[in-house]
């Protein structure tokens, strides 16, 4: 069986679980608790030398981490449905959308730095908190911009089905949403995440859902 | 005539660079000026709207931002040489390798986020190159041990000629040792990265060989 180490709230892990939800593969979850520290333990370093999640372990004992790279490898072995186009144009122009959350939002946000900036830098709530939206609201815009302007976007990031963008594109959503972001400025990311959430894949896959939610 | 809009010091224009002379294909630079603020300016926006670099147009129009989205365009227009392996796993460990870099090291170190420290934070400069080693050492300890245990790595990050991880690898210790971090604890990503350099498409990509570099 395929086993999924991860966190209900952790979006990478919630990346994953849309990919697998899409594929309609099965899988079980082995929580790896964050907020207990987990994750710097003996059993995840082991499998994850970074101290993060998610790690996929597939049926067939390959360990992968990473989650777009692990959402290719569902892509490139179970290729139906796909999460990315047929075309290169548009692979890329998907590639890009994830990766303006995966690269330029969330790094800045994870739990890590939230805590870096409270213990090192001894930062308070409030300042905390504007970090935390002004590297939503840079992303957001931008992310705004590029699917409203262009061509490729239809009822989600890429054409009329969910691709690699808008399992990117959720969790993000989840969390901004979480912390209290404005998310008015953003009629298109809302159009889209509500069409998105209107699948069972997304659905099942939410942090709410999950076996170790609290 | 492809055209990178990139800046010399920028690391994630140093990886299309490095692609591109990695596939052998030719190409006209046009330099936006990070430190002079170019990439908020009208132009680079209509390109870029994150206001960033790289943007890669290529000689048939395609408008192309992410350096890794860029990246895997040219290994599937362009495939020899191949920047991933042939095989899902391979392909997948690759991907994983460049996204700790991509997605964990580089992205709390960008340009914009040392300057939010600085003006937003009031965080001295002291505090600024701790918190730009933090990250580097997180990452670099994560990946000196997968690449020292893990079978797939060869002469480069994975097996004997260049990928993608070897992309990301590359600028991210060029960045690392213009900020003086000590790289005594990784000799395997030393190793690497000397095999790396010692190939033209590396030299030639290297920041202080740009037409922009001052």
């Amino acid at each position: 069986m395929t086993t999924l180490y991860g966190y209900f709230r952790s979006s990478a892990a919630y990346r994953v679980r849309i990919a697998l939800n899409l594929k309609g593969l099965d899988y079980d979850q082995a929580p790896v608790n964050l907020v207990k520290g987990e994750q710097r333990g003996e059993a995840n370093l082991a499998r994850h030398p970074q101290g993060m999640v998610p790690t996929l372990v597939t049926d067939n004992g390959v360990q992968l981490t990473q989650s777009l790279a692990i959402c290719e490898y569902l892509d490139e072995k179970h290729p139906e449905p796909p999460l990315l186009p047929a075309d290169a144009a548009g692979r890329a122009r998907v590639r890009a959308l994830a990766q303006v959350v995966a690269c330029e939002i969330h790094p800045l946000n994870n739990l890590r730095v939230l805590k870096y900036l409270v213990r090192e830098l001894e930062v308070d709530e409030d300042a905390k908190l504007a970090w935390y939206r002004h590297w939503i609201i840079e992303g957001f815009d931008a992310l705004e911009t590029l699917l409203k302007r262009e061509l490729g976007t239809g009822d989600f990031c890429h054409g009329d089905t969910p691709t690699l963008a808008d399992i990117c594109l959720v969790p993000q959503v989840f969390n901004a949403e979480r912390f209290e972001c404005d998310l008015s400025a953003y009629p298109t990311l809302r159009r889209i995440v509500d069409h998105c959430n209107a699948l069972e894949a997304f659905q099942k896959a939410a942090p709410g859902e999950q076996p170790d939610a609290v």
